[in-house]
């Protein structure tokens, strides 16, 4: 038996706070228990009261005969704590908190769900809230609606959390709209024990549950979170709504539910590599799992569009180029199989317009025509009631041929709001229907991505050979002595032990011999200046490329010591690099890494330079980055095609920047003390030889931070 | 009289195909007109019937005794040339034809439209349609509802156009949901005669008519249409939803109104100009149409959020800031006021969050003192009903204080749809309500769009003193031998005539004196190929940079003739240009025009360079191109903290830029036959006499092409 059964299969529960009080959460709670026929056995407890609704009442959940499974607790704040007491002595397995006065509010609440988390540690209950809105097991097994939201579910295959209880009420009401099946529905409040782990974890095997939707405001354990989905989402599909990730919707964020800011980046990145299916909004959430529940997968992005209606037929052809799918070609044998069947007015191309005149049995042979076509992988037929024809008998034909399909069909209703309220109910098995075209695009969009996900190879975490004592050694020392920006020539002599390319580089104290050192590394050659506080060096002119003699050399060092002077900043100067002159008709890309107090270290790759902040033509991943996810990184930038060459440039070693963003993820993964780390830029050319890292910082930590 | 009051504001309509039979289109467009209750005088037309619906029919137009303003067209399509022609005998004014069977069916259809419209100009009235779905006037006055929709509009002032028949049923269905008031309804059907402008151009001093809202699916007179709604969108907003903007949406839309493809830059950059507010979709239109119509139009974009629940509060504030939104900061004596009026657990900064127990009097208060503080623009309120509050109470009392003030304030309702759906219905100064936060926001960052719009200001179209006469001369003798690309040295005479600052140049036959040439520049300089066909020289290395002596020179072009010679081209070779340097430190710039076949010439502005087709980093506009225009055109390209200085960089010569995409409108507006014009590269630099530029070309047409 799973830790999370007795509160999400209990046999029997008790409701602490239960009263006849009409409209109170006690009432509403109770009310909706037995109204939706609760399979288990129910104790109402409350001291005040012999009877609740006819159910025999106990004054404490000590004083129930019969063994608990599942608390309910909706007293006052000022009681949880010592009823959480009575449900531990008695033995309840599980509780569900809903009053609030937690961590929420801060100060004493914080103190009090601190008190609750110790009473669960003393009797080894599972707890999920405070501050929540109940929970709702749908299956036939166990009906238990224990939530306060004015529905009753049907029972199916959705599963959903919301860590909001606003919104969870809003996404059981749009649920019920159009009457989809839930298996379960938890409302996670502060999440003060269970989070959205414990139920992805729970619903993994569970097989009533085809579909995970969750509403989130923060990530409790970013890394457990990708990690388990990453698991599950070829298993069954996991939609998410994120909000707070902008700085504001943050700050919103931390006041309402003390969650630490998410950053959009982070969150964007970590969605993207664990396969979620993220949504701006409840309302996309709705259309999308709607299709998730009543199709399957589609198997490829060639979209067939069957219309009676060119408008349409056009705003969903817009869309379908807008968001990134295929119009299907129709094959040869469709074409005639149409146009032998359609009005010779009709379009037989795609989107297949078959006019105002198309009634149940054109619908019926044209959609039967598109699927039976290898070169659509999911159809939307969009229909507008004209006279004459009863818009029942064409959703009746529609979901009789889908049902001899393995592929999706997502229908537009432009019908009246009366006629598509009525048709879930109507039809037990209505395919999804959306009232604008745009809304099924965008659907049969997520969809696809979700195909792409699923067929994407698994990636592997290569592992190179790489010298990490050597490099432990300087670390640590750094660290001993308060952390910070590692020397330049420590910076190199760290990414050249892990095999980066890096530009040959003398450091020459302030009043040494830079002939010498230009003379290790030959003319041209490339002049910088270094020293703490030193970070952007072009901007103050501590950078000279092209020195082609001693005397330009010499030239240079110290118009660059009067433009540091100029900057104020001479006294910092502790000396200078002579480097080796990269490839001048080379791409400049960035290499670097980050750490997120939440999400851990970020991996980031893109197009360099000293406009990198400004382009911002970057993408950024969390760890692991497997050898898929380096590739994918380099092909998502904007300026992938300067890379594979265009306007008879070459392309450059790509594989060297593949390579090289994960033997930058194996770093990260050796030393744990990295603030952040900057390759930038990192010189790259069609030829191996000439692909060189021209400039790199490295701040360390005086602890691991990861 | 306007041409189109006969059919807008007719005093009598004959129904030409009239007929009792249940379910057909003459029937219930009978029905509908009965029914709404029309104030003039109606005359069925149809020989087989002496009386319809109980109303005396007439065999035919002519044989109406009373004159007839309008007549609607139902009868099929082989028949509607003589009945066409029958009215004009009659005198009829103006024309409905529903019947559809015109041009989008292609063939024999588009001949009946010409004979169509041929009888339009023989007898001088004005036409809708054909292939429409009919005309709606819901004023007081007139209350005419010649439509075969099934709906029944209540008067108001939101003026509809739809040129798709479905789209027109979908949205007077939304329309009626939200039970929103119309002032008129037009569906143009194929626009063989009145199309949008005509519509906006009656529309904008009808005083019944406060918004316009329109559906595209192609712009028959796009610089006609820029040219009315810049005039209009001041005293009215116009919102736009324009589809067919894909390359497969327009193949669709062609084949469905034979209209010619939109080109998705030209249309963006023309409505962006022309001021009206384009929206995605219907869904979208609806949800604005809705606030603008019972809203004032907000006087900042500075938001203020009261909700009684967090989750919904974080959604909304992250559309804020992700839609480019401020959040308003409260005053002092805001946050004093709320702090006084709410329990000491709800969070008073902005968004103000209540929590669940703030009921009516709340939400007045708090309203209240939101609206009154100086800081907030706009206000969105969020009820999400708790237990023991009546949802009605708490909406009676925003309407209430919402009267108060002329800021606008949309309200997110998260009830059960069944109280939504009465709600516009149960009070008539119902607030714009949506469903979820984002729709809220949405509409506000779109009315803030609006209010930005309104408050620009008109700019001027500068004229700058040009030598013209020489240019007309270079392209009449280039048009005259067939046009194509001007030679070098002619484009550089035309650029520097028109005042824009070109490098020095001289060109070199192919066995000419490149060595005085280069002393008449001056070295450094550059070296460049020129000749028929060779469009894109560095890519066959047919540019040298940094050329410093003689020797370099001599050396450069042998290697590009032995370069051409590789490529293939050596025999198009006509000589080189011998140039003077560029600023190597400048910033490259590109200024371009290409003409589009639908909407003229487009002026274009962007990060120049090599890769200009890669970054995309550029703007275009649709003439004439304002001194307003022109700084919005710099000012909103990715890069232009570069070129306001970067880095420690200084500012470009941004005025130069400015100035120059103005000189280059109007070298647009004086030669009519310019087919494309490319500036790339235009190298800016802080000072002006460093700004230069370096290389462009120009293709003449044989005739004006604009």
């Amino acid at each position: 038996m799973k830790s999370l059964d007795p509160i999400l299969k209990p046999r029997s529960v008790a409701i602490v706070g239960a009263t006849p009080r009409r409209g109170s959460i006690g009432h509403e709670l109770m009310k909706s228990i037995i109204q939706y026929e609760y399979n288990g056995k129910l104790f109402p407890v409350n001291p005040k009261y012999e009877f609740i609704h006819s159910i025999k009442a106990y004054p404490s959940v000590q004083s129930i005969p019969d063994p608990v499974d599942l608390a309910i607790i909706v007293v006052p704040k000022e009681h949880v704590l010592s009823v959480a007491e009575d449900c531990g002595k008695k033995g309840v397995k599980g509780l569900v908190v809903i009053s609030a006065g937690f961590k929420e509010v801060g100060g004493e609440g914080e103190e009090r769900e601190k008190a609750l988390l110790q009473l669960k540690e003393k009797y080894g209950y599972r707890i999920v809230g405070p501050n929540c809105m109940g929970i709702i097991n749908a299956t036939e097994e166990v009906r238990l609606n224990a939530t306060f939201a004015p529905v009753q579910p049907e029972s199916g295959k959705l599963a959903i959390m919301s860590q909001s209880g606003a919104l969870g009420v809003a996404i059981l009401l749009a649920v019920q709209n159009i009457n989809l099946g839930l298996s379960y529905f938890v409302s996670v409040g502060n999440k003060a024990d269970i989070a959205g782990i414990d139920l992805l974890e729970y619903w993994e095997n569970d097989e009533r549950t085809q579909v995970i939707a969750l509403y989130l405001e923060s990530f409790g354990n970013p890394l457990r979170f990708t990690e388990i989905s990453k698991r599950i989402f070829k298993k069954k599909p996991i939609v998410v709504v994120k909000s707070g990730t902008t700085a504001a919707g943050a700050r919103a964020a931390s006041s309402h539910t003390g969650a630490l800011a998410g950053m959009e980046i982070a969150v964007e990145a970590l969605l993207q590599q664990c396969g979620v299916i993220r949504v701006s909004t409840i309302d996309e959430m709705m259309d999308l799992v709607f299709a998730l529940t009543k199709s399957p997968i589609p198997k490829g992005d060639r979209i067939g569009i069957l219309t009676n209606a060119g408008g349409p037929g056009i705003m969903a052809t817009d869309a379908v180029e807008t968001l990134g799918l295929r119009m299907a070609v129709l094959s040869d044998t469709t074409v005639e199989t149409l146009r032998d069947m359609l009005s010779p007015e009709s379009s037989v191309g795609n989107p297949v317009d078959m006019l105002a005149a198309a009634g149940p049995l054109e619908y019926e042979k044209a959609l039967d025509a598109l699927l039976t076509d290898d070169g659509v992988d999911l159809a939307i037929t969009i229909f507008v009631p004209p006279l004459m024809i009863e818009p029942e008998d064409v959703v009746r034909k529609i979901i009789e041929v889908k049902e001899r399909y393995d592929k999706p069909v997502l229908c537009v209703l432009m019908a009246e709001e009366r006629f598509l309220e009525e048709l879930p109910r109507r039809f037990r098995e209505v395919p999804p229907f959306y009232r604008f075209p745009e809304s099924a695009v965008r659907v049969a969009a997520e969809m696809c991505q979700y195909w792409r996900w699923c067929s994407r190879p698994q990636g592997q975490i290569k592992t190179f050979p790489v010298k990490i004592e050597p490099i432990k050694e300087i670390i640590c020392k750094h660290q001993s002595t308060g952390g910070g920006f590692l020397p330049p020539i420590e910076v190199f002599k760290v990414l050249e032990d892990y095999g980066f390319p890096v530009c040959k580089s003398v450091i020459v104290s302030k009043g040494g011999d830079i002939i010498e050192a230009a003379e290790q590394i030959g003319y041209p050659l490339v002049l910088k200046v270094y020293g703490e506080g030193i970070i952007h060096k072009s901007d103050i002119g501590g950078v000279v490329v092209g020195i082609k003699t001693p005397e330009e050399l010499i030239k240079a060092r110290s118009k660059m010591e009067d433009q540091c002077n100029a900057a104020g900043v001479l006294g910092n100067v502790s000396g200078f690099v002579v480097q080796e002159m990269a490839d001048p008709d080379g791409k400049e890309v960035i290499l670097g890494m980050t750490v997120d107090d939440k999400f851990g270290p970020l991996v980031m790759f893109g197009m360099g330079g000293k406009y990198v902040e400004i382009l911002k033509d970057i993408t950024f991943r969390v760890m692991p980055v497997t050898d898929i996810d380096a590739w994918e990184m380099v092909k998502e930038i904007k300026s992938y095609p300067l890379l594979e060459g265009v306007r008879g440039e070459k392309r450059v070693d790509i594989e060297l920047l593949v390579e090289s963003i994960q033997r930058l993820a194996q770093l990260v993964n050796d030393i744990h003390c990295l603030r952040e780390l900057d390759i930038n830029p990192f010189i790259v050319a069609p030829e191996r030889k000439h692909c060189k890292i021209v400039d790199a910082r490295i701040r360390v930590a005086e602890k691991d931070v990861y």
